[in-house]
């Protein structure tokens, strides 16, 4: 009995096959798969691409796969179902399809514990609590305007907001300046407007130009900005409100899955996070993932009532290292 | 020689008709005047229509007026100015048109002193330091996304954050959430998802269909929660902002006025306005003002080249007043 675990994100898609034994057969990548970022028909296109790719890494007939489980964001406020139940009957499955939190995806690819916790902090910031395999709490995941507390665009925005006070002699210098004027090709020529530099309003320009999300392209500058009180100051309060987030869905010891690309990179931000979890009275032991793909299939193995116990989970994970390298 | 003094708001305009001995003859109001919010078309015909009433009111044709002094946001970064030339010619005017600054127009409306500084906060938030009754220096106003710090936007933003954190989960119980919940009539019936109440997936679907700058509408909320410490702690911050942006552009005494209605009203904001001022080696002695009509009317005379002492200063402020009460 062979099933499929997809874990699709906004800028890639991740299909593992796997038996109900926890062996790994075939894997296949595509780009974005969510469809409320790529909408449905190119969503659909990616992951029956991802799909393909998986069965035909391990000349494995569609037909013969009596489960996909798909794990993305916003899959419980999908007001239908069939801009992806189509294409795939169109292709020939005929089995079921199961949905599935991307969060409880990136939990499931760092333990096998059916009781823990996943924060995640990439663009936007979530945490949920897992109880019994289930998400029985998330936390922050609000979006840009209302939470999304110490994710990649608070960290970009806040870094805006600072190059923007430094320009207006209202704020310390920073090196962050610099490195944003740089990286945006913002020049300062040009006369003085009541005070203020040409670069300012060249700024504000460009950046009310754009969506307001799109700052989360500039968290980078902070990880990159050195011994910057500034970029320091940002990281901290980041790795703070992220514990923050964590704790408030605290309730018993259990693993702490981390995902994204915020707490991926060593430094002031990971370090803040991990001591903020010590003064909350956690465990301040992390279990980085790269993705959800792992997790993925788990999900599909416990959708079929397997038990996926340590020596599966780590046929899984070996098993999919394998075939990634490959 | 008659002059027009004009205050172009986004709510409202104001038009003074004064003569170079100060005498303010004629008084009309209107419509928001100013063409960013209001649009070219609608703001030159609200402009005109509290200029008709000026001019009606004292019996005076607009072919005997020969400046028009306008004070508005945004008049530096005009491309063309026609949008109001073409209507006043039309309508006989054959005299000058200059422009000026809202904040400087608020400024004049508290005193006639050619040095000192004006600060604003309503939707947004800015400083100006004049210097020889011009603007030599901006601070803030920067715009929702980088800047208006402690603005009617700041603080509506952080409310609607506030009860979002409660909904969440991961702030303090605050009176905001009630009452904004109930100024937005939201509910909170309905089965919690993943343990979230009702309440917030509405209020988040809610504040994101509108535009951003609309959180201002939530200031007030802040300043009607009474002792609420979450509703109090916003405020404090608030003034704090507003006395550093401030603070940035300080470097001789004079006098500070203000204008906008956060700064308007008594209580925990203002008072941390104050005492930050005076931390800062500020002496916070303030001068309210409701609005720049008083300003405009100034700004027309001093573009005469009419030198408006205090005599003068008084002549126009009582002489407004008088009509205004009509």
């Amino acid at each position: 009995m062979l099933s499929l675990g997809l874990d699709a994100g906004g800028t890639s898609t991740r299909a593992t096959l796997v038996s109900t034994d926890g062996e790994c057969l075939g894997y296949g990548t595509a780009r974005g798969g969510n469809p409320i970022s790529s909408g449905t028909s190119r969503a659909s296109s990616e992951i029956l691409a991802a799909i393909e790719r998986a069965c035909e890494s391990s000349e494995t007939s569609l037909r013969d796969v009596t489960l996909i489980t798909l794990a993305m964001a916003g899959y419980l406020t999908q007001e239908s179902t069939r801009w992806l139940e189509d294409p795939l009957a169109e292709a020939g499955f005929t089995g079921r399809l199961s949905w599935s939190s991307d969060l409880l995806a990136t939990y499931f690819s760092g333990t096998f514990s059916p009781n823990g916790y996943a924060m995640v902090s990439g663009t936007g910031a979530a945490v949920i609590r897992v109880t019994d395999g289930e998400v029985d709490t998330t936390r922050d995941g609000l979006g840009w305007l209302l939470g999304d507390e110490g994710s990649g665009f608070w960290i970009g925005h806040r870094v805006a907001r600072a190059v923007a006070a430094e320009l207006d002699g209202r704020g310390p210098a920073t090196a962050l300046t610099e490195m944003l004027l740089t990286s945006m090709e913002i020049t300062d020529e040009g006369p003085h407007l009541q005070g203020r530099p040409a670069a300012l309003s060249r700024l504000i320009t460009a950046l009310y130009a754009a969506r307001p999300v799109e700052l989360a392209a500039y968290a980078p500058l902070a990880f990159g900005a050195g011994d910057d009180p500034v970029a320091r100051g940002i990281l901290v309060e980041a790795g703070q409100l992220l514990a923050h987030s964590v704790a408030s869905a605290y309730d018993r010891p259990g693993p702490i899955i981390t995902g994204g690309s915020v707490l991926a990179q060593p430094g002031a931000l990971r370090d803040a996070f991990t001591a903020a979890l010590h003064d909350h009275g956690i465990d301040p032991e992390l279990t980085p993932v790269s993705d959800g793909a792992i997790g993925a299939a788990v999900l599909a193995l416990r959708g079929r009532g397997v038990d996926v116990d340590a020596a599966m989970f780590d046929r899984v994970t070996t098993g999919l290292e394998r075939l990634r390298r490959e």
